[in-house]
């Protein structure tokens, strides 16, 4: 295997079309990027770790996280507090929508939960190179926190009786959204300033998380006037 | 290959814990469940054609297209109009938030687009098998069609001056969508009555298509106030 491309120590890969565009115009360097010119599909999916690299696999350095302290600073801060989203590509669909919605970031904790992965990144479009992700040891703690630095903490229930369009979203709000078909822990949701919920019509009765989470995070920007 | 399982002539198959339950209350026969009680997860994959299973695989009749001429008759229909998508979980993704929403349901081209498979049931958590997906030749014909029959015609159009939340979505409402990254096909867009835009913050300035369907339709509940 001397000579056979792979992605130097302590490096990660990106993939697909979009993601690397924007991984060269984001936060962290690219060291090399391979496609179908160099190598055959074969391994392209290989370095990728999946099939769907659309002929473009990168090396970059390591995701760089956010300082979860800087996210709520904003007087208009939007943050999105995952508690334990499993699936990289709800997490990557979650951040692309954050990213759209204007959001300040999203808080993942470091356990339990998916991290910005090379399938995170690709779910995301490449959004995550330049929306600031953290991650905490403690999401309770964390939201504890927010609160004291003045935001709003709302927690999705599908059970709360507020609806999400009756919040008053304005100032510093945080949005907390559960694991798939798990909602919010207790102890997470305990910390929320209030729960709300989205009216759901049919017969399966569930939004998938990344739909809960764009759902909640445009009626911000809609009810901001952005 | 004698007495191995397989999926009959004609028949399809789902796959998935919640797909697979959803199919049994669904409009469509369920003919055999195979689980990991009977079958090891290769053959559950072979049989499935994903990895995606859950150990839950089931023969079911064909997927039973709605009538597309049934969808705008009520007088608050909402449809869901998809010009062009692609890949089977935005497919399934749409399927699901709309019949969250209530939607009376989903249309697709026959052609250039995905259909009903295996992965869009998975995509969509079983919601296909409750909401109405209709396939039409002609995706302008039908939204004209739908316009004599009194529905307005809302296409999602990222340069559209208009914002969705101006939009008055009384009444029977169409929403047309674009394939991924691609937008409205120039004729699709003229049978439109009105563009809208969903305004974008961030740098990478797109939604996924599941993403702008998402808010699209839960704009539409917020302004009935169901």
């Amino acid at each position: 295997m001397a000579g056979a491309p792979h992605a130097g120590g302590g490096l990660e890969v990106v993939y697909g079309r979009r993601p690397v565009a924007e991984a060269r115009r984001g936060r962290r360097q690219v060291h090399r990027v391979w496609t179908r010119d160099e190598l055959d599909d074969g391994e392209l999916t290989r370095l990728a770790g999946s099939p769907d690299h659309q002929g473009v696999v990168a090396e970059v350095d390591p995701y760089p996280y956010a300082d979860p302290g800087s996210l709520v600073g904003a007087d208009d801060a939007l943050v999105l507090a995952l508690d334990g989203v499993q699936d990289p590509r709800n997490l990557g669909a979650i951040c692309r929508s954050a990213e759209a919605a204007g959001a300040s970031g999203v808080v993942i904790p470091t356990r339990r939960s998916a991290a910005i992965t090379a399938a995170a990144c690709k779910a995301s479009a490449g959004a995550v190179e330049h929306l600031p992700v953290a991650r905490v040891p403690n999401l309770e703690r964390w939201l504890a926190g927010a609160k004291d630095d003045g935001a709003w903490v709302y927690g999705a229930d599908a059970a709360a009786p507020e609806r999400y369009t009756d919040a008053d979203l304005s100032g510093r709000v945080v949005l907390v959204l559960g694991g798939e078909g798990k909602g919010l822990r207790r102890l997470v949701s305990e910390r929320c300033d209030l729960l709300v919920s989205i009216p759901l019509g049919g017969r399966v009765g569930s939004l998938n998380v990344s739909a809960a989470a764009t759902i909640l995070a445009f009626e911000v920007v809609r009810q901001r006037g952005a």
